[in-house]
């Protein structure tokens, strides 16, 4: 049923405004805090369903594998990202494009180790846990934001590239700051190639 | 452990874009698909919880009433709303602002009912489902999207309107559109000041 033509006279002026979002950004954004709320809504769920922290953990990974292998599509889409030359430059791309765009944060970004495939995303400030101030009771090895992890593996993965994404620290957990650490594991052919230089 | 100090060079530039969003804005904004993909993720998990549909509903409903009361201080911060005068001008508010602000789309308003008090917003697009070709097989009376009634339902309480707030057509059942209705509960204090006046 359509608004009553005289409805709008009896309106007075709406005082609102909307973020500073251009119209074509806003066509694929929101605000974030909908999103934390729900985040925490299916992890308070899973902690329902398992008892085990290291369950929830590997659920949490699972359905960000998921999630991941769906996304990466979306996000080669839109970053206009081409393909990258390091691992070093894999791992700047997640921290400066993917985390901006998805989370809106940027990690700063840490090589750790001399062989170059390992390599840490920390996070002084992390979106998914504003609204979180510890760590449900007896949930003491919850990895909270575990579905990041999957995320990250399950994206690079679909671009061939096969890492393991873990939480390092985690600032839930007492710890100064939040560390994703990603290892990229070296492929068979990797070595062949670099052998036949 | 830093970056090592002359990796830098080795690196070519990066041909990269991010979405055209101002700083302020991005405090607060990321990309929709991660929500959406998290989201269906939640909605999967309910349906290997729940055998009947009916359960799913019902607690994806509650789930989003315990975010609505806590997402309304968030959106009262920040959309700068001042308090509305009628219930069509919170049923604008919730199309206008609210589901532009968390959602990035803005459904039509219509009123329903002569009495002024029953509202549909229509979503010829519903950027939840934006990665769901239909519902999960054996479950036709899944309201995918019902946590958003919830929240509605729970903002609005927080505001002290009570509501019963439903989906009434749904595209993923074959409707022309998603419609969710809006049906503002009056309370014994507004006929008592209508008859004073």
């Amino acid at each position: 049923m359509s608004r009553p033509p005289g409805r709008k006279q009896d309106n007075h002026k709406i005082d609102w405004h909307l973020p500073t979002v251009s119209s074509s950004a806003s066509a694929h954004h929101m605000s974030r805090e909908l999103f934390v709320l729900t985040y925490g809504a299916l992890v308070a769920q899973l902690c329902k369903d398992y008892e085990k922290d290291e369950d929830v953990n590997s659920c949490l990974d699972k359905m960000g594998y998921g999630i991941g292998i769906r996304l990466i599509e979306d996000f080669l889409a839109r970053s206009a990202v081409k393909k990258c030359r390091s691992y070093s430059e894999t791992a700047d791309v997640i921290a400066q494009v993917a985390f901006k765009m998805y989370l809106g944060v940027t990690p700063s970004v840490s090589c750790s180790s001399a062989a170059g495939n390992e390599f840490s995303l920390i996070l002084d400030k992390n979106p998914l846990v504003d609204f979180v101030e510890e760590l449900p009771a007896g949930r003491a090895s919850l990895c909270y934001c575990n579905l990041l992890c999957g995320v990250i593996r399950g994206a690079l993965e679909m671009i061939h590239l096969a890492a393991e994404v873990t939480f390092l620290q985690d600032k839930l957990k007492g710890d100064a700051v939040t560390e994703i650490g990603i290892v990229f594991l070296k492929k068979a052919e990797d070595k062949k190639q670099k052998r036949n230089k």
